[in-house]
């Protein structure tokens, strides 16, 4: 019997990303669905519950991706409760990587340093990737700041966080690379989340930081989040600080991911969202 | 060479049931194209008939479906329409699981007692599932209704089907559960076709029926259509009748649906129907 | 690891036929996306190249198709330009045929007769296949038209291929089948690339010319476009002149688009395009 992950995505196109690594981490078939919501999303689910005997359940399972996390939870929270007694799969969401990348991210943080106590900046960090660090972050003892270009980003995105992860997060406002850079002046922690080829740090704003103990940027397409960085960086020391760039903990996002996929195919029951993802996070970070 | 399924669906989204189905029933890939039309289709087939040898055309094949039957009806026979000589691959129709649900629900019904000269009723039976189980019942002799909230939407489904089989079909306006206890009053077949979650009876509207044979629910979703059936029951006495739920059944839809898709790629010029499928149907329930 | 084909369609439907040539070519999975435009290429770009390690990017390939060859060209430059240094996977651009058909044809007019100073006339040439056939068959000698029931697209036509490949074009104007028995009345080879089960030319009109030394048709759905050519025919002597049908050169067509999806995963460089594709069709027309 065929492993089916159906991916559903919340953008206009399903993820290409979320496919390849579909098929990597094991399904046999990995079947998009673009543009679902939580009232498209009720039927879809139904024939995933529907259509295979009980000790075959196992063999379906449901992806939630794109690149609103909003819509991706609101979702995952459809599809959870289309199922009842023992018609249900196992889901995983993952919009625009938030868990697996803010997961790998963190377990290569908490490689490089203690977390608890210290200062930590999502720097542009109001998407997917930097609201999921910033919960995991603060879980583990940071006092963690998110920055924007907007003010009201900056605050929905801490809003959105605390309200469901019942974390404290600092909204902060930072429009210009000179504003991220005194963001970040007595911080141990900084996590560069922005979007591809968008410089967000020159390196003279970091590289005379003696308390900067780590600095990571999630950025792989050139221009680079953070100048200085190499996005093959793997725990690399520059400067006053060991540095990863997106390739560098890339490595564990991409082994995460696909073990999160293959783990969904274990049995019907399987809920990933950023608590199970990041516990295996640390388990593969070693 | 791998057999491809092409999965026209009418709806905005191709079938999860479906494409399930499409892979358990033997494609080694199910192709799903959603909002398909009669005009849209045509260059899809040209696609499926213009691209392999004669000898190997059987391993590519198209599935119909979608909600609205008459949508499907109007596709296939697009499809129908393009194929020349032996330039054509193996079709089937099973929009909203018409064919097979319809099929397979009134093969279990004459599983369970004689239809000729009963009096069937159809509750809720307008849609797709309702229609072609309404025609089936008629063929073999059987006095049908089909009763819907709205007595207009009940003579246009009836016309629908009396017009395109040669049936005769009686339309019954029940807008309530009480109106719907009272179309079945007198009748020896039921078979509730309404939509999932939707409560079209209750226990006491049928439980001291005594002429009421056979009764059956499509509706897998709680709350299920006809209280006291659960949905598990295959045959099962309750009361003065035997009760088929709609997983009960729906063990024989989905083998029938598997062998339906597995038949279609036997050769390139299978047609599956209404017909051929409840006549592979009354094979599988023995 | 599996093979995996993304298949980006510039129409609102990924082609049936390039999805099951995709497989046939030895792609483990098709994956289509539909409506494809430069802008939204490049996150499904970069799913592709950011995915797999350096040794593994060659189990990931591109095709690019649809039925505008302008759309199609638009994005395939859109997919190199989000390349980077070895963040790259091999690409394919066949919008509906434009390149395998051309070429395919082309080669069979070369293995018919030599192409250089003689005229050839491309009947119903605007569109894809009309385009790229023109562009071949100029670069190899020939005094080459195109023709249209509208000037301003024959000339439209002319200028985008004149323009991209530096070649010379004669667009001429030729509305009914009598306006197209003239444009061929001085040609040697005639290739008709209109519209499915559009007549364009009578066999009066061609039976007679003595200088004509070969005839291709590319539709390959009843009607064709040059009456008394069989669609089976494979280079057969009628008239005065070599024969060529859409099935009777669709055979190289076939086996030159599957042999080029074979060679995307040779490694993640391959890029096909007219040349390249039109050297592969020379070397399989032996």
């Amino acid at each position: 019997m065929k492993k089916l992950l159906f991916q559903f995505d919340t953008d206009a196109f399903p993820s290409v990303f979320d496919t390849v690594v579909g098929y990597d981490g094991g399904a046999d078939h990995v079947i998009g669905h673009a543009n679902v919501t939580t009232d498209t999303v009720v039927k879809l689910v139904e024939g995933a519950i529907f259509t295979r005997a009980p000790k075959d359940k196992k063999n379906t399972a449901i992806f939630v991706g794109g690149s609103s996390l909003q819509a991706g939870q609101e979702v995952y929270d459809a599809v959870m409760s289309t199922f009842f007694s023992n018609f249900r799969v196992s889901v995983m969401l993952d919009s625009n990587g938030s868990n697996t990348t803010a997961a790998a991210g963190v377990a290569r943080l908490k490689n490089s340093t203690s977390i608890s106590g210290k200062k930590a900046v999502l720097l542009a960090g109001t998407g997917p990737v930097g609201q999921r660090a910033a919960v995991l972050l603060a879980r583990l003892g940071a006092d963690v700041s998110i920055t924007s270009r907007s003010m009201s980003r900056a605050t929905d995105a801490c809003k959105a966080m605390s309200s469901q992860y019942n974390v404290e997060l600092n909204p902060v406002q930072a429009a210009t690379n000179q504003d991220r850079a005194t963001a970040i002046e007595d911080a141990q922690i900084v996590f560069a989340c922005g979007a591809a080829g968008v410089r967000l740090l020159e390196q003279s704003h970091w590289s005379s930081l003696k308390q900067l103990q780590v600095i990571m940027d999630a950025n792989a397409t050139p221009e680079l989040g953070v100048e200085g960085i190499d996005m093959m960086d793997r725990g690399e020391q520059r400067h006053e600080s060991i540095c990863w760039g997106a390739i560098g903990f890339g490595t564990l996002k991409l082994d995460l991911h696909r073990t999160c996929i293959s783990r969904l195919f274990d049995d019907n029951k399987t809920l990933l969202n950023i608590e199970e993802i990041f516990s295996i996070a640390e388990q593969l970070a070693g």
